[in-house]
């Protein structure tokens, strides 16, 4: 039995990961450790520990990592604490393999102290190409790791020519769009979100159609992350129609991005609002695929909404360089052309998707992958 | 006046970067900040901090980081604890760039605390290749920085292909080799390095030629370290003449290889080997230019060593793939292929050096690209 | 020119050590050194650090500390974490004794920081007595300094018998009531305090009286929280009269507090309460001074409120055990009993206040004897 | 079942705490949870960690905590990592108490992660009065604890007038009693001591009588480290019998110590000193039962000796003030002085020993108060 240890850091992870995490649990020669940290054990960010014990997941370690500040020094004050309790975790835990997910800047702590303790180190969506600090990091992470897991032949083609070695990387899809094509299968939505899943803001009636909004604070910009969000929320706050907001990730400006809604909330009395913090990934695809289209800066509205027909209104560079289907319109942080767009673009799923991201079978494929490839800690630049 | 801040955090590190140290304080449009942290503080791995001290550097902050234990677990921490403090050294200094270098474990730090804080970082040796962890700290500290001063064509293309824009990556030469090239401008031996230098061991007279050894364990492979240098031990304790050793880096593994060395030390009590721990920079290359040659898989007997034309037998892994100068002959573990190695190779300087890691002028080229150089904090894989 | 460190970690002990700071500024013998860490530096507690820089101070080092979590654990952790860069500061300011204020959690860090590294440390509000962890923290910080700025001659008797020599605990007074002691001489209102210092909630006219709250979450009771603060908000609102309501300080249970009050917010929409997180100490103060008497479980009502002669409803358990003027009235938390008591007893200054918690010249007391005492690190229990 | 979590920090925190984690183990009411950290985990510190492992118990987690460096700022470190990493393992332990030991720096790491984390505090040897650092840890802990297990009488009077509630103190005596009785039921030395233990040195014939020596740096003292230790090697050294020396704990001052001890190896050719690290704690008293006495500042010799009745010359001001028996002769700094009183004082057991620190059933009066005793958090001062 191979142990596989995977570190979730944060509410988008999980619903990246959990697929294989599945695979993992029911293949006969994995057996899954699981270490929780940083936004995913924080109420605030949308407790995202409380699906995972939900989904029946045993969890082996939480670490709280968190450092809280206003700004950017708490993000790499978070990733040396979360560095450092990871090392003892995996020191106690003794994992054949660690599992890295994506490029949030906390998950190069896992990368750092599995390569450093001899750990071979798996690497899921390596080879993207976004704005933002997450840039830096995806690619940092790629060097560091011994496999790695790519999306689509164009990651592929990325990674290689970074200089990885062509039998380590491996083209199984993104597992986010795993979750997507279950949705397909049954794709009702929840009989009341709003009861089932709480949160805060005007009451909205969903019958008639809505849309749904995420948005990040953008870290190499977060001065300008309150008035960026203030541009989105006055754009769909013209609009005639509810809007579902899910609460931004823990990053260096989301204090300004929280801020930004807080004032929005207070003075705009009669808004079409409602906010969530905590969905279940399979229900929140299911909101995105009966609604009209979604709008903000997610990865979920390129990579799942690609595969599912969801139309998307991105704003800004947080997405720039990552691979598109026809799904996605680009705008630049102008509330009135973010209001075109919407009104333009959103009419809801018309065709049926594309696979840029995956076919579905992510999960199992990388837990294949993970029971029988070699496993080996060193590697050389191949040139 | 730009702030540039260097965060030295090892002995040989200083050394590698002295001559941008004086060129920085000596150029008008910079103002050197400075920090010393890691095994640069500890006595064990030979004090550089009074070095520095000596060479009339003013040091802003001391970071102790070093988290001690036998193995990899606490490399990582090591790490964590440095990336920890330095963002709160950062967040105090608010230097205009952060310049981190090579490639050793703990440096990662600086280019995390850097990048994540939206400080531009520059590097010093990126593109190089080699054997150990040595070899995912280079890249992923490349992938983290947006500038890059690398030693040569080779190094250059390498990071080019690595997918970073051309015009942040300059050919500056290694700044190591600034203090070599001042070495040919007054080559003799200080008058009695034992006497200035201290150390313990057999008395050795160098009247009559010598050999420097400098051996670190490698990480990758640090259960064997004691197997390791106990071989070179066995290999230069036969030869007649006497041997000068250089204690290793603080490293997992470096127990062992102390260990190694103490066993050694207690057990063979008629040997020819006297051991240091400190050693100006400069005092060194005199050393090993008046010697018969270096052994062991020290970077300095690649780079430093083909600039003075100083014989070079470098054991095992550590160096792999680093390019060469015809000064280097390599070899495995032996101790009897080692010895005939020594005895066939190691005859001194005989012709002049290489210039393959550089002129001896990178410090004041590194300086004016600090301060000519547009700043920037985004950037995205070139392909 | 002796150095005296002080670091402060939250709003309330800016405002305890207000005084002292300016009197060791004006003392010739001394220099100030100041770390603002914690949760001094979040906006979310009120930023501390803004109020401090406004005031002239210059901050050597701010170190953000805060592990974000819902509960107990982030306490300790917030506390090791204080710790370590504390002894960096410590190590690179060299000071010739540090201060440490009152009782919060991670003041502990400041006392051990000091007394491992041979620093004599300094101790404010010693020997008092109350509920929560409090009660903890300050007897031990006690046992780890060497002189004791006391309050009262009880707080005096107390901290003799726990074993401390005579001759290193004096009674200054608390320099909290220095402030109060200015305020006395100017007593009036800020302009327009909701205008200068913003806040939300309900618009409020503060002309015909209004009541102060301020309540802290118990850290030893930290999952009823959420439940306390509704009785305390639920009694408020029924009275018919303008609440200023002070956001709490940062500590398990917090979340709980704000859930609490954030609930109420959004359910209870014709309330009569403003909510402020940031004041200055002295308009703070000015704003007791002339409203109708304090409510809640702050400190404040016990110490300022005794000198000012505010009267005070105090609820609970956690000012159990402080010393108490004749302005207190005691209560648990039944929000009929709240309020009867609120109706009942707070009516604004009718009498001159008592000196049981000093006379209005703590600062200059503690200044000097900084500057006078001998300073030792040895000491030894007196029996 | 009451889940007891025990932190081990050093060897010889271990030792006094063995029989109490028998006793653990076989109550039918408590399970045994056991956290290994800081120097316990060092090879340079004696790997208590292996005596643990060979003695059969589990181990939960192990925690790599001291930071290294020459002086004192790292004892503070070192106690900041324990305590963020003891947060996350009491955190992911869940126990319903925790135990602490004694009076070592780091140990305070323990009782604040519990007594913040709102887990029952137990204290053993708490109430004695010692020199140096361990004072102010001491009662510092006391003042975090909740039980209070301590030695004898003398002690139980301390604790009560510090201001602790009488029904949660208990006169248990010591548990490193508990081994010395053990001891003295059958003992015989290891039959080759040095052949099972390994160390360096001269090598020595222990047939006609040896002395012990153990000494530690006292860390208020640190810059004398060297200096002392050198008077007690120089005493020693001239004394006609084997030394067994042992090497001394981490602490500030160790490398002072350290250093000394080098110097003397590398100097002093011909000396009768052999030196050990690794010991286990029984055959460690019977190697003093069967000396002719103890030589150093070790608690040992005032403690363990005195029950066994093994003359001790004790140095120094590091066991200053701790209750003593009539085997106890104590010294100052002075070379000559030293080697009088041992000469004069240190002839073997000659009578039985004394109780003063237990009757040698410490462990189980621990563990069925642990099992007994109502578990409290809160407590206030008795006065």
């Amino acid at each position: 039995m191979r142990k596989v240890c995977v570190v979730i850091t944060a509410r988008p992870s999980y619903s990246r990961i959990k697929t294989v995490l599945d695979a993992i649990n029911q293949h006969p020669d994995l057996a899954l450790q699981l270490i929780v940290s940083a936004s995913a054990l924080l109420d605030k960010y949308g407790s995202a520990v409380d699906f995972i014990e939900e989904d029946g997941f045993e969890i082996n370690e939480k670490i709280y990592s968190v450092v809280e500040g206003e700004g950017l020094t708490t993000m790499a004050k978070t990733t040396g604490l979360g560095l450092i309790e990871l090392a003892t975790a995996f020191n106690n835990l003794k994992p054949d393999i660690v599992l890295t997910i994506a490029d949030r800047y906390e998950t190069i702590a896992t990368a750092i102290a599995g390569s450093y303790m001899n750990i071979p180190v798996a690497h899921v969506q390596g080879g993207e190409v976004t704005g933002s600090i997450d840039e830096k990091v995806r690619h940092a992470v790629t060097k560091l790791s011994n496999l790695h897991f790519v999306s689509n032949q164009t990651a592929y083609n990325r990674v290689i020519k970074m200089g990885e070695e062509p039998n380590t990387v491996f083209i199984t899809g993104c597992p986010s769009i795993d979750i997507a094509a279950r949705v397909l299968e049954k794709p009702d939505l929840p009989i009341d979100p709003i009861k089932q899943y709480g949160g805060v803001g005007s009451k909205v009636d969903l019958t008639n159609g809505y849309y749904v909004v995420m948005h990040h604070p953008v870290t190499t910009e977060y001065r300008m992350a309150r008035e960026q969000v203030t541009e989105v929320l006055k754009a769909v706050n013209e609009i005639n129609k509810p809007i579902l907001w899910f609460w931004p990730n823990v990053d260096a400006g989301s204090d300004g991005t929280s801020k930004g809604i807080r004032a929005f909330r207070e003075n705009v009395e009669n808004n079409n609002i409602w906010f969530f913090k905590n969905f279940s990934p399979m229900d929140f695809l299911k909101l995105l695929y009966n609604s009209n289209g979604i709008i903000g800066n997610s990865s979920v509205a390129i990579r799942e909404c690609s595969f599912l027909g969801v139309p998307a209104v991105n704003i800004g560079t947080r997405q720039m360089g990552r691979t598109r289907g026809k799904n996605v319109t680009d705008i630049g942080y102008n509330h009135s052309e973010i209001k075109s767009a919407i009104l333009h673009n959103l009419k809801g799923v018309q065709t049926t998707g594309e696979n840029i991201y995956g076919d579905g079978a992510s999960g199992e494929k990388i837990a294949s992958l993970l029971a029988e490839q070699e496993y080996k800690i060193d590697k050389i630049l191949t040139y």
